[in-house]
């Protein structure tokens, strides 16, 4: 039987989600507190292999597991067991043929930046310290949505195996706990693409970069003077949705 | 000539406020940074202890210091040296007779309390994960404002030296962030009285205790079947007021 698993975690204490000997990793917690409550290894598998240092309000992940145990035992048991870093959202049934990550039809990231630095916000926010400047950020967004191919904005032109291209549904900027969010929903993300598009981004708030660059590197992909990413702290998965399955909003 | 210093801190990762040999509390930290910067030892005096665990958006201290050095670069290195967990807000000259603690005419804590448990409010909402009744919480907040003996929601009746009596401007609750802040504004405050309000009103939220029992120990102060002390986690020394005195607001 396959379980569906939806998580939250603040990665500020993680070196990410992808499991690694030796260092303190959500998938390996999940792995080890899933081995402990059923008796022996439970390997899982994530919806996207979130960065060290990122977090997820709607991390999803599955697992496979044959002597099935009431739902609501395992839920309090995970539950419990959990480090007070990663917040278990929901255990579910899987419905047939699902998987987590393969299953996925749409992403959805946010990526938060602090105008004024705070002791309250540093594990979540990008401590920029800045006013940004709303209305270049969002007209420099607007060139994001649609069908593109954003090599442009992967972490190497010649890493991006296969396509380039993402379909974005939506990707626009607001204004949000003291500070600026970007919301970007695609059908699927490259490798470090939201950190280096809100990098880029950043600069056109600043008032250094043309806004018309942004769009410039999706027609004509390249890492030329490309502004750098922005830094994990300030990324989360916000939520993974997958057609026909009944979801948890991690919005 | 006497500095005045706004800070902000998550007290997480603090032994309150305090200095205590062997234990990381604000007031070693910051002691230590001035006495980096300035040369030789640097007492400071905060407006008001926060207990361990508990934070501030607006804590108030000064400290004295000879040999005059321009604000802005003593601002600029004391930034940059003190623990991210702990944020300067301002430094200013004092006025004369300015006292952090005796000077302090009025005071502001607010409690959080998370009705849904997350990952990215444990540091700073009390993990409560249940649904309380606005309405309830208010109803036995009406009876705080003005002035009353507040021994029956002090730490011990004993250790209340001198005068109960406390005058409260303001004591009222709001939803906010996913839950419920209470906000309390009075002349002063005594130990662990914001905390145990707290743990008797989220007991008359939960419907569990008569509205008029928080009254009633208002008029005959008493320890007897006391509900507990809300926890550390939810509460934060939001600002301190000074008659005549120009101010940062840390609301």
């Amino acid at each position: 039987m396959r379980y569906r698993i939806d998580l939250e975690y603040d990665g500020t204490d993680f070196w990410g989600w992808q499991i690694q000997p030796g260092s303190r990793t959500v998938q390996g917690e999940v792995e080890a507190v899933l081995s402990r409550v059923l008796g022996g290894p439970v390997p899982v598998t994530g919806a996207g292999r979130t960065d060290r240092g990122c977090h997820a309000a709607g991390q999803v992940a599955h697992f496979d597991h044959d002597r099935p145990r009431p739902l609501k035992d395992l839920a309090r048991a995970l539950a419990a067991l959990l480090p007070e870093d990663i917040r278990l959202r929901a255990l579910t049934e899987a419905p047939a043929g699902f998987h987590a990550r393969y299953s996925a039809t749409r992403r959805a990231y946010r990526y938060l930046i602090a105008r004024r630095r705070s002791a309250f916000t540093r594990r979540l926010m990008w401590q920029l310290g800045e006013r940004l400047d709303l209305k270049s950020l969002r007209a420099a967004s607007a060139c994001l949505a649609g069908e593109h191919d954003f090599r442009g904005f992967a972490v190497a032109l010649e890493e991006t195996t296969g396509s380039g291209r993402c379909r974005v549904e939506r990707a626009d900027w607001d204004a949000a706990g003291g500070g600026y969010r970007f919301t970007i929903v695609a059908d699927r993300f490259l490798t470090r693409m939201v950190r280096l598009l809100v990098g880029s981004l950043v600069e056109v708030g600043r008032g250094r970069l043309d806004p018309a660059a942004v769009g410039e590197r999706l027609r004509r992909p390249s890492h030329d003077s490309r502004p750098a990413a922005a830094p994990a702290v300030g990324l989360c998965l916000a939520w993974v949705r997958y057609d026909g399955v009944n979801e948890v909003n991690g919005g």
